[in-house]
Protein backbone atom coordinates (compact mmCIF):
# COMPACT_ATOMS: atom_id res chain seq x y z
CA UNK A 1 0.00 0.00 0.00
CA UNK A 2 1.59 3.53 -0.82
CA UNK A 3 0.60 6.33 1.04
CA UNK A 4 0.20 9.57 -0.15
CA UNK A 5 1.64 12.75 0.98
CA UNK A 6 0.24 13.65 4.20
CA UNK A 7 -0.16 17.42 5.38
CA UNK A 8 2.14 18.77 8.38
CA UNK A 9 -0.80 19.14 10.39
CA UNK A 10 -2.45 15.63 10.59
CA UNK A 11 1.33 14.13 10.59
CA UNK A 12 1.50 16.20 13.66
CA UNK A 13 -2.19 15.12 15.18
CA UNK A 14 -1.38 11.02 14.31
CA UNK A 15 0.97 10.89 17.49
CA UNK A 16 -2.12 12.35 19.73
CA UNK A 17 -4.11 10.24 17.82
CA UNK A 18 -1.66 7.02 18.98
CA UNK A 19 -1.19 8.11 22.09
CA UNK A 20 -4.92 7.91 23.07
CA UNK A 21 -5.14 4.80 21.61
CA UNK A 22 -2.46 3.51 23.57
CA UNK A 23 -3.16 5.33 27.33
CA UNK A 24 -6.50 5.24 27.18
CA UNK A 25 -8.44 1.93 28.68
CA UNK A 26 -10.29 0.40 26.45
CA UNK A 27 -13.61 -2.14 27.04
CA UNK A 28 -14.28 -2.60 23.17
CA UNK A 29 -12.79 -2.81 20.00
CA UNK A 30 -13.71 -0.15 18.30
CA UNK A 31 -13.75 3.93 18.84
CA UNK A 32 -16.10 6.09 17.16
CA UNK A 33 -14.17 9.25 15.66
CA UNK A 34 -16.57 11.37 18.47
CA UNK A 35 -15.26 9.30 21.25
CA UNK A 36 -11.62 9.85 20.38
CA UNK A 37 -12.27 13.64 19.66
CA UNK A 38 -13.52 13.67 23.10
CA UNK A 39 -10.04 12.21 24.52
CA UNK A 40 -7.81 14.17 22.07
CA UNK A 41 -9.60 17.27 22.02
CA UNK A 42 -9.96 17.71 17.90
CA UNK A 43 -13.12 17.66 16.19
CA UNK A 44 -14.13 14.60 14.96
CA UNK A 45 -14.46 16.00 11.47
CA UNK A 46 -11.06 16.72 11.55
CA UNK A 47 -10.20 13.04 12.94
CA UNK A 48 -12.01 11.77 9.99
CA UNK A 49 -10.16 13.57 7.40
CA UNK A 50 -6.52 12.66 9.12
CA UNK A 51 -7.34 9.17 8.64
CA UNK A 52 -9.21 9.38 4.96
CA UNK A 53 -5.34 10.24 4.13
CA UNK A 54 -4.74 6.49 4.50
CA UNK A 55 -7.96 4.55 3.25
CA UNK A 56 -11.22 3.47 4.57
CA UNK A 57 -11.00 2.56 8.16
CA UNK A 58 -13.93 2.83 9.25
CA UNK A 59 -17.13 1.27 9.26
CA UNK A 60 -19.95 3.17 9.57
CA UNK A 61 -22.24 2.64 13.25
CA UNK A 62 -19.07 0.73 14.15
CA UNK A 63 -16.46 2.95 14.48
CA UNK A 64 -12.24 2.70 13.76
CA UNK A 65 -10.82 -1.04 15.21
CA UNK A 66 -8.41 0.19 17.75
CA UNK A 67 -6.12 -2.56 16.72
CA UNK A 68 -6.02 -1.85 13.18
CA UNK A 69 -6.00 1.66 13.36
CA UNK A 70 -2.81 1.97 16.32
CA UNK A 71 -1.00 -0.75 13.19
CA UNK A 72 -1.86 1.92 10.49
CA UNK A 73 -0.74 4.71 12.37
CA UNK A 74 2.26 3.36 13.77
CA UNK A 75 3.04 2.45 10.35
CA UNK A 76 2.10 6.14 8.69
CA UNK A 77 4.72 7.21 11.08
CA UNK A 78 7.24 4.76 10.76
CA UNK A 79 7.31 3.84 13.97
CA UNK A 80 6.48 0.02 12.50
CA UNK A 81 10.49 -0.34 13.05
CA UNK A 82 12.85 0.09 15.99
CA UNK A 83 14.37 3.43 16.35
CA UNK A 84 18.00 3.28 18.06
CA UNK A 85 18.78 6.74 19.54
CA UNK A 86 21.46 8.32 21.53
CA UNK A 87 21.00 11.40 23.85
CA UNK A 88 23.62 13.97 24.27
CA UNK A 89 23.74 16.23 27.16
CA UNK A 90 23.18 14.62 30.59
CA UNK A 91 21.76 17.97 32.32
CA UNK A 92 18.41 17.87 34.31
CA UNK A 93 16.63 17.79 30.73
CA UNK A 94 18.64 15.20 29.54
CA UNK A 95 18.25 13.26 32.34
CA UNK A 96 14.39 13.69 32.05
CA UNK A 97 14.36 12.77 28.68
CA UNK A 98 16.31 9.42 29.62
CA UNK A 99 14.27 8.44 32.90
CA UNK A 100 10.86 9.05 30.76
CA UNK A 101 9.09 6.20 29.84
CA UNK A 102 7.09 7.03 27.42
CA UNK A 103 9.99 6.44 24.46
CA UNK A 104 10.00 2.73 24.20
CA UNK A 105 5.56 3.08 23.53
CA UNK A 106 6.76 4.90 20.51
CA UNK A 107 9.50 2.20 19.47
CA UNK A 108 12.44 4.56 20.15
CA UNK A 109 15.42 2.58 22.58
CA UNK A 110 17.64 5.70 23.89
CA UNK A 111 20.95 3.00 23.76
CA UNK A 112 23.75 5.38 24.57
CA UNK A 113 23.95 8.95 26.84
CA UNK A 114 27.24 10.90 25.83
CA UNK A 115 28.09 14.33 27.95
CA UNK A 116 31.20 16.49 28.25
CA UNK A 117 31.71 17.02 31.95
CA UNK A 118 34.20 14.96 33.70
CA UNK A 119 32.27 14.36 36.59
CA UNK A 120 29.43 13.00 34.86
CA UNK A 121 31.78 10.98 32.97
CA UNK A 122 31.25 6.98 33.93
CA UNK A 123 28.44 7.41 36.18
CA UNK A 124 24.98 5.83 35.46
CA UNK A 125 22.28 7.82 34.65
CA UNK A 126 19.28 5.31 34.66
CA UNK A 127 20.64 2.03 33.77
CA UNK A 128 23.01 3.75 30.77
CA UNK A 129 26.68 4.64 31.50
CA UNK A 130 27.33 8.47 30.62
CA UNK A 131 30.07 8.35 27.40
CA UNK A 132 32.30 11.11 26.86
CA UNK A 133 30.96 12.89 23.57
CA UNK A 134 34.72 12.63 22.24
CA UNK A 135 33.71 8.82 21.67
CA UNK A 136 30.68 10.04 20.03
CA UNK A 137 32.36 9.16 16.41
CA UNK A 138 32.37 5.32 17.70
CA UNK A 139 28.70 5.17 17.09
CA UNK A 140 29.07 4.53 13.17
CA UNK A 141 27.94 1.53 12.10
CA UNK A 142 25.86 0.85 15.22
CA UNK A 143 22.64 1.97 13.42
CA UNK A 144 21.72 5.15 15.39
CA UNK A 145 18.62 6.98 13.44
CA UNK A 146 18.19 9.43 16.13
CA UNK A 147 19.94 11.78 18.09
CA UNK A 148 18.54 13.75 21.24
CA UNK A 149 20.09 16.73 22.19
CA UNK A 150 19.77 18.63 25.36
CA UNK A 151 23.33 20.50 25.90
CA UNK A 152 23.70 24.35 26.15
CA UNK A 153 22.96 26.91 22.91
CA UNK A 154 26.55 27.28 22.68
CA UNK A 155 27.48 23.53 21.57
CA UNK A 156 24.64 22.76 20.18
CA UNK A 157 25.72 22.99 16.36
CA UNK A 158 28.84 20.86 17.38
CA UNK A 159 27.20 18.59 18.92
CA UNK A 160 24.75 18.55 15.82
CA UNK A 161 28.13 18.40 13.41
CA UNK A 162 29.67 15.05 16.03
CA UNK A 163 25.76 13.54 15.30
CA UNK A 164 25.43 13.89 11.79
CA UNK A 165 28.46 12.41 10.90
CA UNK A 166 27.69 9.09 13.04
CA UNK A 167 24.49 8.36 10.32
CA UNK A 168 21.77 9.97 12.34
CA UNK A 169 18.57 10.82 10.37
CA UNK A 170 16.44 13.11 12.58
CA UNK A 171 17.64 15.05 15.30
CA UNK A 172 15.06 16.44 18.06
CA UNK A 173 16.71 19.55 20.13
CA UNK A 174 16.18 20.40 23.31
CA UNK A 175 18.55 23.42 22.67
CA UNK A 176 17.79 26.73 22.87
CA UNK A 177 19.25 27.70 19.58
CA UNK A 178 18.69 27.02 15.59
CA UNK A 179 21.31 24.66 14.43
CA UNK A 180 21.75 23.62 10.92
CA UNK A 181 22.05 20.59 9.17
CA UNK A 182 22.51 18.70 5.56
CA UNK A 183 19.26 18.30 3.98
CA UNK A 184 18.94 14.56 4.12
CA UNK A 185 18.57 15.49 7.91
CA UNK A 186 15.53 16.33 9.94
CA UNK A 187 15.37 18.55 12.89
CA UNK A 188 12.89 18.99 15.48
CA UNK A 189 13.09 21.42 17.81
CA UNK A 190 11.01 21.32 20.98
CA UNK A 191 11.39 24.53 23.39
CA UNK A 192 8.97 24.15 26.28
CA UNK A 193 8.92 27.88 27.25
CA UNK A 194 7.68 28.37 23.35
CA UNK A 195 4.86 25.62 24.04
CA UNK A 196 3.79 27.35 27.36
CA UNK A 197 4.06 30.15 25.04
CA UNK A 198 0.50 29.50 22.91
CA UNK A 199 -1.34 29.18 26.65
CA UNK A 200 -2.15 32.92 27.23
CA UNK A 201 -4.12 33.20 23.92
CA UNK A 202 -6.87 30.62 24.78
CA UNK A 203 -6.78 31.96 28.37
CA UNK A 204 -9.73 34.08 29.62
CA UNK A 205 -7.72 38.16 30.31
CA UNK A 206 -7.17 38.50 34.16
CA UNK A 207 -8.33 42.47 34.54
CA UNK A 208 -6.31 42.87 37.67
CA UNK A 209 -8.72 40.04 40.13
CA UNK A 210 -7.37 40.34 43.42
CA UNK B 1 -7.77 47.17 17.42
CA UNK B 2 -10.06 44.09 17.22
CA UNK B 3 -8.54 40.48 16.21
CA UNK B 4 -10.64 37.98 14.62
CA UNK B 5 -10.55 34.76 15.75
CA UNK B 6 -7.05 33.04 14.67
CA UNK B 7 -7.15 29.45 13.52
CA UNK B 8 -5.26 27.05 15.67
CA UNK B 9 -2.27 26.11 13.62
CA UNK B 10 -1.55 30.03 12.96
CA UNK B 11 -1.42 30.67 16.63
CA UNK B 12 1.34 27.29 16.95
CA UNK B 13 3.20 29.27 14.51
CA UNK B 14 3.22 32.12 15.92
CA UNK B 15 5.70 31.70 19.38
CA UNK B 16 8.04 30.37 16.81
CA UNK B 17 8.18 33.71 14.73
CA UNK B 18 8.42 35.05 17.64
CA UNK B 19 10.89 33.09 19.11
CA UNK B 20 12.97 33.35 16.41
CA UNK B 21 12.81 37.33 15.92
CA UNK B 22 13.80 37.42 19.68
CA UNK B 23 17.03 35.05 19.43
CA UNK B 24 18.09 35.61 15.83
CA UNK B 25 20.78 38.36 15.73
CA UNK B 26 19.55 41.34 13.48
CA UNK B 27 21.78 43.91 12.24
CA UNK B 28 18.37 45.68 10.50
CA UNK B 29 15.15 47.11 11.45
CA UNK B 30 13.26 44.90 9.14
CA UNK B 31 13.38 41.19 7.99
CA UNK B 32 11.30 39.70 4.99
CA UNK B 33 8.95 36.48 4.99
CA UNK B 34 11.64 34.65 2.99
CA UNK B 35 14.39 35.62 5.38
CA UNK B 36 12.12 34.44 8.59
CA UNK B 37 11.23 31.30 6.69
CA UNK B 38 14.64 30.21 6.06
CA UNK B 39 14.91 30.52 9.69
CA UNK B 40 11.80 29.15 10.97
CA UNK B 41 11.70 26.66 8.27
CA UNK B 42 7.94 27.98 7.47
CA UNK B 43 6.15 28.39 3.90
CA UNK B 44 6.76 32.19 2.93
CA UNK B 45 3.36 32.33 2.06
CA UNK B 46 2.51 30.95 5.04
CA UNK B 47 4.14 33.49 7.02
CA UNK B 48 2.69 36.55 5.24
CA UNK B 49 -0.67 34.68 5.92
CA UNK B 50 -0.22 34.54 9.18
CA UNK B 51 0.70 37.64 9.74
CA UNK B 52 -2.50 39.12 7.31
CA UNK B 53 -4.62 37.96 10.79
CA UNK B 54 -3.20 40.70 12.09
CA UNK B 55 -3.51 43.81 9.33
CA UNK B 56 -1.11 45.32 7.38
CA UNK B 57 2.23 45.05 8.44
CA UNK B 58 4.54 44.77 6.14
CA UNK B 59 5.99 47.37 3.46
CA UNK B 60 6.60 46.20 -0.24
CA UNK B 61 10.41 45.32 -0.90
CA UNK B 62 11.11 46.28 2.72
CA UNK B 63 9.75 43.69 5.07
CA UNK B 64 8.35 43.61 8.90
CA UNK B 65 9.63 46.29 10.92
CA UNK B 66 11.02 43.72 13.53
CA UNK B 67 9.87 45.81 16.86
CA UNK B 68 6.66 46.04 15.40
CA UNK B 69 6.12 42.72 14.61
CA UNK B 70 7.47 41.94 17.77
CA UNK B 71 4.81 43.42 19.80
CA UNK B 72 2.58 42.79 17.81
CA UNK B 73 2.77 38.54 17.87
CA UNK B 74 3.15 39.66 22.12
CA UNK B 75 -0.61 41.20 22.12
CA UNK B 76 -1.93 38.67 20.12
CA UNK B 77 -0.60 36.01 21.96
CA UNK B 78 -1.37 38.04 25.45
CA UNK B 79 1.84 37.85 26.11
CA UNK B 80 2.54 41.65 26.69
CA UNK B 81 1.43 41.24 30.22
CA UNK B 82 3.55 39.44 33.01
CA UNK B 83 1.91 35.95 33.80
CA UNK B 84 2.48 34.40 37.59
CA UNK B 85 3.18 30.95 37.32
CA UNK B 86 3.58 28.16 39.64
CA UNK B 87 5.37 24.92 39.08
CA UNK B 88 3.94 21.64 40.92
CA UNK B 89 6.86 18.54 40.82
CA UNK B 90 10.07 18.99 41.46
CA UNK B 91 11.77 15.92 40.04
CA UNK B 92 13.98 16.30 36.58
CA UNK B 93 11.41 17.38 35.03
CA UNK B 94 10.49 19.79 37.04
CA UNK B 95 13.84 20.98 38.22
CA UNK B 96 14.74 21.10 34.30
CA UNK B 97 11.58 23.59 33.16
CA UNK B 98 12.59 25.84 36.42
CA UNK B 99 16.35 25.95 35.62
CA UNK B 100 15.04 26.73 32.15
CA UNK B 101 16.01 30.32 31.19
CA UNK B 102 13.32 30.75 28.57
CA UNK B 103 10.12 31.56 30.10
CA UNK B 104 11.45 35.29 31.13
CA UNK B 105 11.59 35.78 27.48
CA UNK B 106 8.03 35.10 27.07
CA UNK B 107 6.86 36.86 29.90
CA UNK B 108 6.52 34.30 32.51
CA UNK B 109 7.74 34.31 35.71
CA UNK B 110 7.52 30.88 38.04
CA UNK B 111 6.79 32.48 41.44
CA UNK B 112 6.40 28.95 43.66
CA UNK B 113 7.44 25.47 43.58
CA UNK B 114 5.65 22.25 45.24
CA UNK B 115 6.46 18.86 46.07
CA UNK B 116 4.88 16.29 48.17
CA UNK B 117 8.61 14.93 48.95
CA UNK B 118 9.36 15.74 52.80
CA UNK B 119 12.79 15.29 51.27
CA UNK B 120 12.51 18.05 49.03
CA UNK B 121 10.03 20.40 51.06
CA UNK B 122 12.22 23.70 52.55
CA UNK B 123 15.03 22.97 49.90
CA UNK B 124 16.15 25.50 46.87
CA UNK B 125 15.52 24.91 43.68
CA UNK B 126 17.44 27.50 41.91
CA UNK B 127 16.35 30.96 43.80
CA UNK B 128 12.95 29.12 45.16
CA UNK B 129 12.15 27.27 47.73
CA UNK B 130 10.20 24.17 47.45
CA UNK B 131 7.28 23.99 49.49
CA UNK B 132 4.66 21.22 50.11
CA UNK B 133 1.60 20.71 48.17
CA UNK B 134 -0.71 21.02 51.06
CA UNK B 135 0.15 24.73 50.81
CA UNK B 136 -1.10 25.27 47.59
CA UNK B 137 -4.47 27.13 48.62
CA UNK B 138 -2.56 29.48 50.09
CA UNK B 139 -1.94 30.96 46.16
CA UNK B 140 -5.38 32.12 45.99
CA UNK B 141 -5.14 35.86 46.08
CA UNK B 142 -1.97 35.76 44.45
CA UNK B 143 -3.19 36.50 40.89
CA UNK B 144 -1.37 33.36 39.22
CA UNK B 145 -2.68 32.26 36.19
CA UNK B 146 -0.46 29.48 35.13
CA UNK B 147 0.35 25.90 36.73
CA UNK B 148 2.84 24.17 35.15
CA UNK B 149 2.60 20.41 36.43
CA UNK B 150 5.64 17.78 35.99
CA UNK B 151 4.08 14.91 38.73
CA UNK B 152 3.55 11.44 38.09
CA UNK B 153 0.30 10.20 36.17
CA UNK B 154 -1.67 9.14 39.31
CA UNK B 155 -1.27 12.07 40.89
CA UNK B 156 -2.00 14.47 38.16
CA UNK B 157 -5.30 14.94 38.48
CA UNK B 158 -5.68 15.83 41.74
CA UNK B 159 -2.57 18.60 41.48
CA UNK B 160 -4.78 19.68 38.30
CA UNK B 161 -7.71 20.11 40.85
CA UNK B 162 -5.67 21.96 43.93
CA UNK B 163 -4.32 24.11 41.13
CA UNK B 164 -8.16 24.87 39.38
CA UNK B 165 -9.20 25.65 42.61
CA UNK B 166 -6.59 28.24 43.46
CA UNK B 167 -7.67 30.33 39.95
CA UNK B 168 -5.84 29.61 37.34
CA UNK B 169 -6.63 29.92 33.90
CA UNK B 170 -4.03 27.91 31.76
CA UNK B 171 -2.37 24.31 32.96
CA UNK B 172 0.83 23.32 31.00
CA UNK B 173 0.79 19.42 31.63
CA UNK B 174 4.43 17.68 31.51
CA UNK B 175 2.42 14.53 32.88
CA UNK B 176 1.99 11.56 31.24
CA UNK B 177 -2.14 11.16 31.76
CA UNK B 178 -5.15 12.92 30.09
CA UNK B 179 -6.32 15.55 33.23
CA UNK B 180 -10.13 17.17 33.04
CA UNK B 181 -10.75 20.45 33.82
CA UNK B 182 -13.57 22.85 33.58
CA UNK B 183 -14.02 24.78 30.49
CA UNK B 184 -12.68 27.64 31.97
CA UNK B 185 -9.33 26.55 32.27
CA UNK B 186 -7.08 25.74 29.13
CA UNK B 187 -4.81 22.95 29.39
CA UNK B 188 -1.87 22.29 26.62
CA UNK B 189 -0.19 18.88 27.39
CA UNK B 190 3.09 18.63 26.40
CA UNK B 191 4.84 14.97 25.74
CA UNK B 192 8.33 14.85 24.98
CA UNK B 193 8.17 11.06 23.33
CA UNK B 194 5.46 11.74 21.57
CA UNK B 195 7.11 15.15 20.01
CA UNK B 196 9.69 12.42 19.03
CA UNK B 197 7.08 10.05 17.70
CA UNK B 198 6.76 12.68 14.50
CA UNK B 199 10.36 12.61 13.54
CA UNK B 200 10.28 9.71 11.59
CA UNK B 201 7.51 10.50 8.96
CA UNK B 202 10.36 12.34 8.00
CA UNK B 203 13.05 10.65 8.00
CA UNK B 204 14.56 8.33 5.30
CA UNK B 205 13.98 4.57 5.77
CA UNK B 206 16.99 2.63 7.34
CA UNK B 207 17.55 -0.37 4.57
CA UNK B 208 19.71 -1.95 7.52
CA UNK B 209 22.48 0.23 6.53
CA UNK B 210 25.80 -1.28 7.89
Amino acid sequence: MRYHRIPDESVRRLPLYLRALLFATHDRESISSGALADVVGVNSWQIRKDFSYFGELGTRGVGYNIEKLKKHIRKILKLDVLHKAVLVGAGKLGSAVLLHRGFSVYGFDITAVFDNDPKKIGRKLGDTVIQSVSSLHTLKRRNIDVGIIAVPGDVAQQTVDALVKTGVKGILNFSPSYISVPKKVKVLTIDIAMDLARLPYYMPRNHGAG
